[in-house]
């Protein structure tokens, strides 16, 4: 038996959630006390105060109207879904209220189908709900932050850091304590009948990342079209306002907070809590399962708690270094290391039997140690190697180079850069695999599934590096508006580290739910490639997340230019110098805009990721399921490449086309900057891309993963109907 | 047995051939009767057919100088694989000269396995050198008709597509000739042993795919950097001649027939050829390759025949009504699906025996000419449900639209819209779709080799029609740059139908040659998605096509704005009015960028693609490749499908920024035409995929799977060495 007994074990986490979010409201009251900037003239700070205020008010009058259409879209995609899943689950034992053997354990009692029906309703209404608050809770602390960082003259990293920081434990901690007292609230009623329970838990995850994709999506949709729209009138209306005077550039500030923190908190909740879900389901069908070894069971939930408490740990290095925050990155992977051994040494028994699609495999603690600790480091180095990559300078300097120095390379190695290309971007799902192939080869799927645990459990800290860029960002160009000196930047240093990490994780997230989904008992045990519904559904599946972006982008377009000649309205109105002076300017206007065309866009691609594999699945059956999930992973791993390279596939090839008009433009037509704008505006279109429809997708491919696995009982009883009646 | 004897089989097969060759001769007779232009003035036209030979001139020795740079280069790399070949498959049985029992047939008595490295070494060199054949012949044919039917006043369509269809049954029949004879050829040697006879033969496709990938992707790269070129010189040099006295124009000549002919021969060689080699290999270890029924081992032979005669029979028809090329196809369909019903009753038993992955399924002969007819059928719909997406009028009106009515539409609405555009996209691979399930459940992996040759069986009169546009474009514009009056344009009208085709028959060559892949004895039975391996290859081969396209795209941007920048060297030279009158413009400067250019970013992508599936075979084994495979196959399908689009999903999104933009510039400011340029600019970035990266993807991956298939005994004794040492 394991060294934690499962009373401590019950103690212990939400300790650890407590502590931190006690930590979150310490930084939160660090952070309030307000630092007088002594040298200025009182008077002078009042107004500079009083104009911080209206502009903070406008901000907030912009993303709460988002945020209020977006709960009310949202809300009845909600409910239209919970009606889904309860007729659909409950349709599998006909709605029967008897108690049944269970189906895996014939010999233990399993809860009626009915109950089943009515739980995993209830925990997806749930992680809706959830989702929901973390997004207006990053929200409303993004505002409070901007605001305040821009008042500030001295030391604005230290206040933006402890500003992510808040946003970043608190999510942390309350995700973890949520989805423990769920856990504990449904055990009231489940016994020992764990298979039923985790499977009604995995209603939670799916709310929560429907949330989360609809939240990215939407936000991402609104933020673009702004940024289409600020650009566009800039260009266009030559001496028009760049401050507060102009619509345009408030709907873009509000734009930047609802997608960037809106989009991020139900992002990493979703991400973290599906890495969890993988491996409870998992954990529920192994010796771990049928012993009832509770403790061993909640190993991914303690992993968490001690990714709390080691974040916790390392932000007091940045108290003392406060410039490198890889430094603290690294300091909390290292001592992650150490937690992870201890928690698997005090939780888990010394060995115990995984079961791989019926096989058993016996697998000793310290392996299972292992295949975090891998999937920890993996996650770490892939996030680094891809900040090179993404290097402005690496990047940049090779495109220019590639103009000036084309006559000295010989085709052999022009031929070898190439190759170098493809292989940087192989770099990211390198990591991903070695440690799918370590951590499958130690703990089957299981291992899989807890490898992606261990790339996600220093997530407070990253979540807090991640949303300080965007914080301190705004608050730079807040300030720069209302006064001239801005405070120093901070931020994009370290966005791009977040970035091949999602993906990796999301890779192995996704893979862990679908063997899950694979292990569920009554599903088919092997999905050949070679059968041609696999390879139908893997079609289908890998044009997928192309459809869903490309009806994404398709919204922002159109939705910018509304927005520009709606700005063009006003300043024509009111002639540019005039505008804001004698009006205040219509902000609602362009809000609106950009918040029916994020809602009206999202639709579209929400139900496609919704229904797609509930129809795959309930006419077609599991396999072609299988395949269509292995393709959606297949091309949202490389969509993730592309975009996370900023110049990807794609971009690339326009980039360097642009590259070398503006170079021409440089050296033979300074008299006609034409070709100059053309790469501005290239950069633009660029955007959409890399913005609005790279980030929701390792949303989408775990929201179909997780959706498979929850309906996966009423498959297994009435999927492929088709080939039933033929 | 079956109603054809072996006797009369050896007969009619090359007999078809030879009609298909001598109608060939007979149109390029009847084109070449020069029709008299009475109401000329004779001096007049003396100097106007000087001029053309002038041009012709001037373009063959583009088109020249490319040809001879692609057969030095390929030359190189086919020398360098036809070494790797012989090695790698002369160390699977080390070099022995001993005779060993079949694997499949352990009665039979196998050639040793010196024999096969060498007559595999053989094949590929013969299946290279008849590519390159091919490409060249098909250039010359074109410069011909080009210059021919400029000339011409009258009955251009009858011109161009007589020239075309010289063409499309030279190509053909010299195909199924070829092929003929090297089967014919190799069973001298081979007597009974056809396990070998195919396995060796299968290295006749793979040198044919590989000169086909070759030619297309620097074809494309040659093209596509001269129209970027042209664009640019137009845009920036605003009096610059559009005339032969600009190098950029002449070299936009050379590079559509570079990228349109020379292709276009090798490519339709290379899948045509590919959808045998499936059924023939597939064959081999069936029960006529038990039997030794020769009649109907050539059944994919047959078919092919078949298709010779009646798209003979169909090009009458064109005869009666030139105008409509659609029907023509309807009748060749209608005629195709009789003659496949014939070839099936008389060459094949009425009932035999199919291995799918050692398991034996007994098929009717009806059976199997339903799976022909199948994909027949499916092609051509698919075909024409393409050309109806990509139907200009179609997307354009809803694009404008979109912009227009954006007011009046509810998100409802909207949401419907976007998911309509999405089962567009769907419709393309739902025929491949549906003909994989019916050829499957029909035949198992036979059936979809079949299918897929069912598909491909029309295609003289396809390769005549796909032709014909490129050929009366290009007339078209020589005749503008001489004389004042154009001949009556006949292209493009008829290209897209041909688009959706391609890749559902690449799709459906790609599969069949998977499963002929799996079922070489030694491989493993299943590819199970859900073990890492697989699952690892299967995003490697997601992200492939597109590092293949990064690559080549790449190439195009700095080779179009070099090409710029010497032309205008020349233009400020001479001064534009100038400029080849005094001398002659330095054409083949131009044409040297080019051809470098292309040479330069060809060799990256076409190692990477020769070489991958090599090495992970090697190093990781077959499950990896399998998914490889897989994972390329589905990125492919998708990558055709939005290319074949024009505007699929990325460039859709990229037009409706630009549509918008076109409709803000138009309404808003008239007097700023920089908007107006910036929409056209975006035409020229969206080309280099459509034209440079679109077309070779089909290659690519039947190229991958014949690879594949060819090193199949190797990979079965050597491969997956890294996880034979871990």
């Amino acid at each position: 038996m394991a060294l934690l007994s499962a009373l401590m074990m019950e103690i212990v986490i939400p300790v650890c959630a407590v502590i931190g979010i006690a930590f979150s409201l310490m930084q939160w009251r660090c952070r309030s006390r307000y630092s007088d900037n002594e040298e200025e003239d009182p008077t002078q700070r009042i107004a500079v105060e009083d104009k911080y205020a209206e502009i903070k008010s406008t901000i907030s009058e912009g993303v709460n109207s988002f945020l209020l259409t977006a709960y009310l879209y949202a809300g009845f995609f909600v409910v239209a879904f919970a009606i889904v899943i309860f007729l659909l689950l409950g349709s599998v034992e006909s709605f029967s209220t008897q108690s049944r053997p269970c189906k895996f354990d014939p010999s233990n009692t399993c809860k009626p189908g009915l109950v089943a029906a009515v739980f995993s309703t209830i925990s997806f209404l749930l992680g809706a709900f959830t989702s929901v608050f973390f997004g207006s809770l990053g929200t409303k602390t993004a505002i409070n932050a901007n605001a305040r960082t821009a008042l500030e003259k001295r030391n604005i990293a230290g206040r933006t850091f402890r500003s992510a920081a808040v946003v970043g434990f608190l999510l942390a901690a309350i995700d973890l304590l949520v989805l423990y007292l769920a856990i504990i609230l449904f055990k009231l009623y489940y016994g020992n009948d764990w298979e039923g329970l985790f499977e009604a838990i995995t209603g939670y995850f799916l709310g929560g990342s429907f949330m989360a994709l609809f939240g990215r999506a939407s936000g991402g949709i609104y933020a673009k079209a702004a940024d289409v729209c600020v650009h566009l009138v800039k260009e266009i209306e030559r001496n028009s306002p760049q401050t507060d005077r102009n619509p345009a550039v408030i709907t873009n500030y509000v734009g930047d907070i609802v997608g960037d923190i809106a989009g991020m908190g139900p992002d990493l909740f979703g991400s973290y809590a599906e890495s969890s879900c993988a491996a409870l389901v998992l954990a529920s069908i192994s010796s771990f399962g049928m012993e009832h070894n509770f403790t061993a069971m909640c190993y991914p939930l303690l992993i968490s708690s001690m990714g709390i408490l080691v974040c916790l740990i390392s932000t007091f290095w940045w108290e003392i270094r406060p410039a490198s925050k890889k430094e603290q990155l690294i300091i909390a992977t290292i001592l992650m290391t150490i937690g992870i051994a201890i928690v698997s040494w005090i939780a888990l028994p010394s060995s115990f039997t995984i079961y791989n699609i019926g096989l058993p495999k016996v697998v000793k603690n310290w392996q299972l140690s292992l295949c975090v600790g891998v999937g920890l480091w993996a996650g770490q180095i892939s996030g680094f190697v891809n900040k090179y990559y993404t290097n402005e300078d690496f990047s940049s300097c090779t495109c220019l180079q590639y103009v000036a120095a084309d006559n000295f390379r010989s085709g052999l190695q022009a031929a070898l850069e190439n190759v170098s290309v493809a292989l940087g971007s192989v770099s990211i799902p390198f990591f991903a695999a070695v440690s799918i192939f370590v951590s499958y080869h130690l703990a089957a799927t299981y291992g899989i599934a807890v490898a992606a645990l261990g790339m996600l459990c220093t997530v407070a800290t990253r979540l807090a590096i991640d949303a300080s860029s965007p914080i301190s960002d705004n608050a730079e160009r807040i300030a720069m508006m209302v006064r001239i000196e801005a405070p120093e930047a901070d931020g994009n240093t370290t966005a791009a580290i977040g970035k091949g990490f999602a993906i990796d994780s999301a890779a192995l997230v996704s893979i862990a739910l679908l063997g899950a989904f694979v292990n569920r008992p009554a599903m088919s045990s092997s999905v050949d490639v070679l059968t041609p519904k696999v390879i139908v559904g893997l079609i289908l599946g890998t044009s997928l997340p192309y459809c869903f972006s490309a009806m994404t982008m398709k919204s922002v377009g159109r939705a910018g230019f509304k927005m520009a000649l709606k700005v063009r309205e006003q300043l024509l109105e009111f002639g540019p110098e005039h505008i804001g002076i004698r009006r205040r300017p219509d902000y609602a206007a362009c809000f609106e805009i950009s918040t029916k065309a994020s809602f009206r866009g999202v639709i579209g691609p929400t139900a496609l990721v919704m229904f797609t594999p509930l129809i795959i699945g309930t006419v077609f059956g599991v396999e072609m399921l299988s395949g269509l999930l292995a393709g959606s992973l297949g091309s949202v791993v490389q969509i993730a490449i592309s975009a996370s390279k900023t110049d990807g596939a794609w971009s690339q090839a326009k980039e360097d086309i642009k590259a070398g008009a503006l170079e021409y433009a440089k050296t033979h037509c300074s008299e006609e900057p034409m070709l100059l704008r053309i790469a501005v505006e290239g950069k633009t279109i660029g955007g959409p891309w890399k913005d609005t429809s790279g980030p929701p997708l390792n949303i989408l491919i775990q929201l179909m993963a997780v959706e498979s696995l929850v309906f996966a009982p009423f498959f297994a009883s009435h999927g492929g109907l088709l080939f039933k009646f033929l």
